[in-house]
């Protein structure tokens, strides 16, 4: 319908998550129109990111070195490791200021449905790690939804028995939704109020 | 609170129309987790539509030629004229197949809130279309909107002296909505209602 890279671009546009074709086509005349300024700077922020990203060896956090930020920074307790699905919960967590410990990030979170086991998370990583006795304290921090809750219980039955403390966040973060949208202050008082896992 | 360049990718994507802060950052995750071939895709689509799309120098539309497909097209009906306020207007008239003359495309219309006058909008050009006398009607298929309702009484002032024949796409569009939203039936029935503006 359109000249070949005006649709070339609607059609790239609309493969991203949330962007339909209204959206796509709304975004693509966009940037027709826009600066050429503003086109370059998006395609090197995009360039960028896939060259000086990568994730971080340790926790698998995105990282701009071989780690990330707060795994090279000293002032982190080491005693207590932080479970989350994704790196946006990283931040998530961050902004809180309620944790001061260390994080590791499993990549997602176990679900059947989309065939995604224990195999495809970084498991075996979280184990290696613990396997040097410095952590004391697991907080599973993964979604508070089906598939998180199922990743939750399944790390909590294999850490239990390494004489671990392992925790989850406080119920108070809405049930059903992703731990990226709750508020400064929910997720403040999920992480002040973590229960025991009763496994 | 993310590396540098993840962070640099949000702020960009984040300036896109309809792109909040954290659709902005879902959208980096998913490029930042993305193939390389995905994301170089997105990236060439991007430089293409900057290096390759120009606007046709006679109507407007975007084009790869120094012209676009349908000035070229020898089987258009070159006696009537249907003007637009964007390229994506034409596309969703196209669509119908109710259309078989030419366009000329304003690139907005007036909004004096938005300091949008007629010298903004290709007028001078529409005028200079017309001064050859081919042109026996002109359709003002501007949004259905305030603004759109005043460039088309703007126009219609403007040419009825002239001697053309100046009509209005019908009532059938919802009022106060985007031209480039109606459906296909809709839009089509508006063109064959088109009615004289009486000003």
């Amino acid at each position: 319908m359109y000249e070949g890279a005006v649709q070339d671009l609607i059609d790239e546009l609309g493969r991203l998550p949330g962007v339909g074709p209204k959206s796509a086509q709304r975004l693509a005349f966009h940037l027709l129109a826009a600066d050429e300024d503003e086109v370059a700077r998006l395609v090197s922020a995009l360039t960028e990111v896939k060259r000086r990203v990568r994730f971080c060896s340790v926790c698998g956090n995105v990282a701009q070195e071989e780690q990330c930020r707060i795994c090279l920074d000293p002032r982190r307790d080491t005693t207590v490791l932080c479970v989350v699905e994704e790196p946006k919960d990283v931040v998530a967590i961050e902004r809180t200021r309620e944790f001061r410990g260390r994080y590791h990030v499993l990549g997602g979170a176990i679900s059947p449905i989309e065939g995604v086991g224990p195999d495809d998370l970084r498991v075996r990583e979280l184990l290696s790690r613990l396997a040097s006795g410095e952590v004391t304290e697991v907080i599973l921090a993964t979604d508070p939804n089906l598939e998180g809750e199922a990743t939750a219980t399944y790390l909590a039955r294999m850490l239990k028995p390494m004489g671990l403390r392992v925790t989850r966040l406080a119920s108070g973060l809405p049930v059903g939704g992703d731990l990226e949208y709750a508020d400064e202050v929910t997720l403040g008082r999920a992480f002040e109020g973590r229960r025991l896992l009763d496994v």
